[in-house]
């Protein structure tokens, strides 16, 4: 019996990093200049041949994760930042190709939505986080994009009937309940080109359009009606996975209080809460490799 | 000497309900109608004769919190939600009134936003969070509106020079920088009468507007353009607190690479953060009786 | 009518700094020092002549909230750190002193807890904390003291009845509940001069022995004789302020199972939840002043 | 080309359960009996035959949520709750037995600690989170056990050095920092049998202990240590899995302020943070199976 170093990975997590991007307005002053705002959180993860870290203490085959920081922003002036899909593949190209001792890289991003208010002024847009994850071993890359936290509702045209019912079973079906979730999802792209920004859009309205579009059985089928629709409509997309928090809306007796209640008043809980995680997939989609 | 039970409150808080407003749409089926969304947390205080619960344990005068709870929603189904400080108004006038032992009551509510995204269909808008807090000793009522977690930056237009250098001063002046904050603010209602929604979108237009356009020597400054933007523009509005983190956007120093870095890669930081506050009010103000 | 500047403050808000002392083990090697660690959280207030900066911009009067942070830092380094009340006390009496536009600050001091593992090794304690907050005018200081987040729970000992029951009441009365509450607490001293640690062990142990000891007939009983016991055993604590949640655990009916729940399996709400605030005091407690 | 429904799984998430566990002390009244307190949130997460709900709204192969989480309270009171492997074995059997279109089960649970006050008197110990993942497929049962946000720090005895320098590295060899993390620790125990509070406990004990002994060359070495410990000490664990956030702490230049700092002031930073991420296992390990 022996006792052995496996998988292992280290990095710098959550680098925030604002980059103002200033459009010069013909010579006139300041203020008059147009700017875009990009407003990142940027986490590195390197592996590589580490072990002699780990066993004996040796640093010598490791590239710090300040300096890793250093680089998130050294290339945001230098390159710029565009697309994140094409950030994190312009990072994680660069830890492995110029680290002899660093042969995979994933970079995730999560970028957080603004709003103009004018040449130079912005409000941030709301909880929803746009992210990509890119992942490169020297050879291959691979991204996957996503977003989390899209709070959607249907207030009716969803009931949850003839299911299981056990011992421990009291809920009572229902024919009309609010159904609401905080999408998370991460689709992988079939290759690494790509037209990121519009891809993104067309992703995030296939989802939204069929959350609102699919008359709901089951939070299952929900799901997977916003998996097919992705897919149906975005081949650059080749597997989506999403994780549904059913954000429970309890309907309020108000009997004791001669009360009755037509679906209007509603309890929101935090805890429990049921969650709904299934993944669509094409049957022809290339192999995942390090894509997760 | 002698020890002495001095102020006391009790009360439920956050109390999460979701009102859903059904308009029929003329003998149509159930998928064509078209649903308002209200999503409020709502927390409850009251005070009164109620040295006895404390003291010898004697709850004949305490109204349970539970029954607090079970009042905001059948509220919400006897007499609907509307605007917030009229749900706040009548929550508050109803528990001092109908208990002989309550002598004051303060009912304060966080507004959520949605967005619709079809007949039935919603996604939520934000972070920002509108607020409202009435306070009623059964007699006089006093309305606090206000707002929180609206986030603006402005990405010029922001210098900070001139200030106190002591010992222990090494921030360099700076004639351009970012500006940002997470606006939060209450303002003090000359009535308890007032077109509640068009003033609130009022104010917070007011806001808006003196952040992006006010030239900043100083959040200081950018705060009081803010509050006196707001009396100028809105009658009805006696007094506003302002409570602004200063969002720190620092800097990077990018010369260790030999790069430049003309305003444009910045390091969004957590903590710590400035924080500045202020009132700015109309010297012919009512007084604030119970408001605040 | 006219629009004016009101109160108005500034500061840094949740300065981070940990302080490590060494004490030299007599000339022997690094690891064999015995260390002890200081983990706090600082916010620096300042009020006083700082109109200039609101109403023009005017910063002449203003020490930046970056040298705030500075000073904590140094003054960590230069004088040490002690008792968090005797390191409030010299910052506000520094910026106070030193600044002739500054005519008040207050301090706000949380402490995080570490238990030793070794001569130079700790493991944090928990969620409670410690906290002081100081206030200097130029003349008088107030010393207020605290602690937050400590979670007490009586799962017998605890009954509610006897309470008002109007239309809204479905609670059922009951002998035996579980009671729980987060105790926020802060207390005035009578003087700023004390042995603040062992004052603030004496007092926490007071009032975890008072939640220990009561029979409870509501958390309003519970807080009192919390407070009472405080200013019973601590003749240097002029107030106390408590803030209790209730953190409800609900009686799960088991019944539907065929199962009978004897005060055994309970759910542990998030929210809404009770909030009883009072505060307690001695009839002979010299005034507040500026302490809260 | 078609689109498929790949992976998918649902479950109850969260349950927040306390299980007061009563010893009547010989007929004497209620006050005297001695209190056991268990304090577990438990999520549920099922797989099997389950197509039906996600691609055609047929439900009759679905247990609800609702009865999960009524499983988990009823549970508690027929069984008890024991250990939180015991319990959690007993609910994954429970689902996948009795339920002929449920293949698989995992239930989460973390359970939160406190320490006795008196016979029936508690107070929460801390951020500190013990954690255990049982997974069954009708046939093996797979337990992982853990830890989360076990926060240690060496105040000496750590160096960084002799690491890679590429362009972008600013960070300056030191030969005595801060260490400190917030262990997250998972390990998988070789058969679904053991006594499982001493395997806790004993694990827990090394894992402290190698990170208060090793003289620590980069974080990797003292997780690689930390691991191994385990492993030497525990032979019911086959693997552990740690997740090591390097919660920086930065020396403060003090120099502008005419100040040395030998070590005794430091920033406590939030983000970003190192991120060291590894695998310890026996390389006679049984295999992993469904346990992750």
């Amino acid at each position: 019996m022996g006792i052995v170093l496996s998988s292992n990975q280290y990095g710098k997590a959550e680098t925030r990093i604002v980059r103002v991007s200033r459009h010069p307005a013909g010579g006139r002053e300041v203020g008059s200049e147009r700017h875009e705002l990009t407003d990142l959180n940027v986490s590195v993860t390197l592996g590589g041949d580490l072990a002699g870290a780990h066993l004996t203490g040796d640093n010598s085959h490791v590239l710090p994760t300040d300096s890793q920081k250093n680089t998130v922003y050294a290339f945001a002036r230098e390159h710029g930042i565009g697309q994140i899909e094409e950030f994190g593949l312009r990072l994680a190209r660069h830890f492995v190709d110029s680290q002899p001792t660093i042969h995979r890289a994933r970079v995730h991003i999560e970028q957080y939505g603004w709003v103009r208010l004018g040449p130079h002024s912005f409000v941030r847009s709301g909880m929803e986080t746009r992210t990509a994850t890119v992942t490169y071993d020297g050879d291959q890359a691979w991204v996957v994009c996503g977003l989390s936290d899209l709070v959607l509702l249907n207030s009716t045209g969803s009931e949850f009937c003839g299911y299981v019912k056990d011992r421990y079973t009291t809920l009572p079906e229902t024919k009309d309940r609010i159904l609401a979730t905080a999408v998370n999802a991460r689709w992988r792209h079939v290759s690494p080109d790509c037209d990121w920004l519009e891809s993104y859009s067309g992703v995030r309205d296939s989802l939204v359009r069929a959350f609102v579009d699919t008359y709901s059985r089951s939070l299952q089928q929900t799901l997977y009606a916003m998996g097919r629709r992705v897919l149906e409509h975005r081949p650059e997309v080749a597997e989506i996975r999403l994780s549904l928090p059913n954000k429970h809306h309890i309907l309020v007796d108000l009997s004791p209080f001669g009360l009755d209640n037509p679906n209007e008043v509603f309890v929101a809980t935090d805890r429990p809460y049921g969650l709904i995680e299934g993944t669509v997939a094409r049957d022809d989609a290339p192999p995942p490799g390090l894509a997760w």
